[in-house]
């Protein structure tokens, strides 16, 4: 029974990929974690504070590099993996720079890409300078500079817009993306925290606080922070002379069209499957899901497992799913592939 | 380094309980699972389909039941586990019939009940024939007998009360129960199936379909089945002479009362901990929620460990989840197990 241990080739080194490689490490196996960028950490290098206890992402990141001290993987960075070949009994893996890799098994953890607010042309961004997106917000506290306009002012009154990119068919995207709607909640708390004079107002459709202390920070960013949230659907957003942003809405509790003017406008954009994800999934003859995400061989029992054998994904490269909900479901996932290479190797040996 | 393998125990024996013996068990652990019932499968075995595709529940326990061909747990039912008492080097887990096991690491999945419907008088549950709950519908719709108002007729109109008992700081539940929103759009479409021609109405405060297809599920009962959601909260059901029900409600979105008469009224009863949770957790010395459920030690790379080490949690007794996220974290939960145990180990050994 001595054999070279199994290699593993995780494809993506943000939270997902990384907290898999160090599940697998610790069991023995060989792992390869091939990121695209220069360096792992996905979009969690993009983060400030998580939700919904304001932990600085960096604690997370801290927590996923020291998984991997007891049985390091080979962490390949520079490599954007462009194809996989499935084979019988090993898939093949091939890099957009020619170099080939084998595996006995592939985990799919290539994540998600925002959505794009540029195509939601209504709403101004890239157009006028004071309408940002949640992303460029997050920056913009990691940074420590204080958040101003493009004037240099402290905004007086800042919008935050849900479901940009999400349950809007107009975009094609009629999932709801989980995460806004508390990053919203989140985001507005942390500007008030900020600009404790400004005003703050959410624009949303339902307030989707489905999680652990969700709820509780909803109610605080009303109580204690005195944020005000609208449910209405804004329609459009137009520049005035001096900068500042006036949005049209319809008020859908009160029923009445409304205007109103602020000083910076903060999108909250949605999650779309990631660059290269059809081309990948294809040629590994993957399905996907209404949304284009890689779809499960089974939504309830395999949420891990694909419809090729041997091709397993993990993270919000199948659904939007939180930070936490991410790395649970990367645990699963590599539950999922140890079972399947020990039955596949009790097949081979009998 | 040949010895007994390690003994861990699984409290519940409900689909979180389950997976985690059969993930543990291919593994090669020795797994008991302690099940206070006298079957195992918990809430499962209430459940007629399951959301959002309509898989029939059973087929989910026949995968649980799939999963212990391999190297079966002991699996001990009517056994109600009192206490445990934590150890330094193992930890011992005492039945309310006396008996007691000693294990390497503890595993608690008890689960959930759902909340007391009768809490909420103003609805009247137990007092008026006419209003069930979702739990009460899915074991009508499980058994195959058409629905039908206490006087043996088909009601021409029904309404869902969406978030009984959950986002109710009055009963003292300020977090929302996740799978509420989605089970009433289920159940509505399945009582239109079985009833075309009657009307239905779900009065819901905020729409969390937040999972993969709920919000495709959602449009589909507007559309299709030409379901009616209204934004509004209900404030007191009264019984008509003729046995139907008066609703009281305000429609959020109009900003008007209004009164409308139903035949049958569905409460969606939200997840609260299951009975014995305070009292087994405190016997271990773990912490609780905000929502009484267990915590982890961690909310966002922990999700399944306790403050007290050996001590593991799974399931729906950490939080409200749906049945394919219960079967996720119990993956995710047996892999943090497999981890402490072999660090355990080494420590031991060196």
């Amino acid at each position: 029974m001595t054999k070279t241990p199994q290699h593993i080739i995780i494809i993506g080194g943000g939270p997902a990929g990384l907290e898999a490689a160090s599940c697998l490490g610790k069991v023995g196996y060989k792992v390869t974690v091939l990121e695209k960028e220069e360096q792992t950490g996905g979009k969690l290098r993009l983060w400030y504070k998580l939700f919904p206890g304001f932990r600085p992402s960096d604690e997370v990141r801290e927590y996923l590099a020291n998984g991997h001290k007891m049985n390091p993987p080979a962490i390949i960075t520079n490599s954007e993996v462009i194809r996989i070949d499935p084979e019988t009994d090993h898939h093949n893996v091939f890099l957009a720079d020619g170099q080939t890799f084998k595996a006995d098994a592939v985990l799919i953890a290539t994540g998600f890409q925002v959505f794009n607010a540029e195509k939601k042309e209504e709403y101004g961004y890239k157009i006028y300078d004071n309408v940002i997106t949640s992303v460029d917000l997050e920056a913009q506290l990691k940074s420590g500079d204080p958040v101003r306009t493009v004037a240099g002012i402290a905004p007086h009154r800042v919008a935050f817009i849900h479901c940009v990119g999400s349950r809007d068919k107009k975009v094609g995207n009629i999932y709801c993306s989980r995460v806004c709607c508390i990053t919203g909640v989140k985001q507005a708390i942390e500007m008030k925290e900020h600009l404790p004079q400004a005003e703050i107002f959410n624009f949303y459709m339902d307030m989707r606080m489905f999680g652990q202390n969700f709820e509780e920070l909803y109610i605080e960013a009303q109580q204690k922070w005195g944020i005000t949230f609208i449910r209405g659907r804004v329609s459009e957003i137009a520049e005035n002379i001096d900068g500042s942003l006036q949005l049209k809405a319809e008020d859908t509790l009160s029923g009445r069209p409304m205007k109103m003017n602020f000083d910076l406008v903060v999108l909250l954009v949605g999650m779309v499957p990631a660059a290269g994800t059809e081309v990948l999934g294809k040629s590994a003859g993957l399905a996907f899901t209404s949304g284009n995400f890689f779809a499960s061989n089974d939504t309830h029992f395999n949420q891990n497992e694909t419809h090729t054998p041997g091709i397993f994904v993990t993270g919000t490269c199948r659904e939007p799913l939180s930070v936490a909900e991410t790395l649970t479901d990367a645990r699963a996932a590599t539950v999922r592939i140890i079972s399947w290479l020990r039955e596949n190797e009790l097949k081979s040996n009998n």
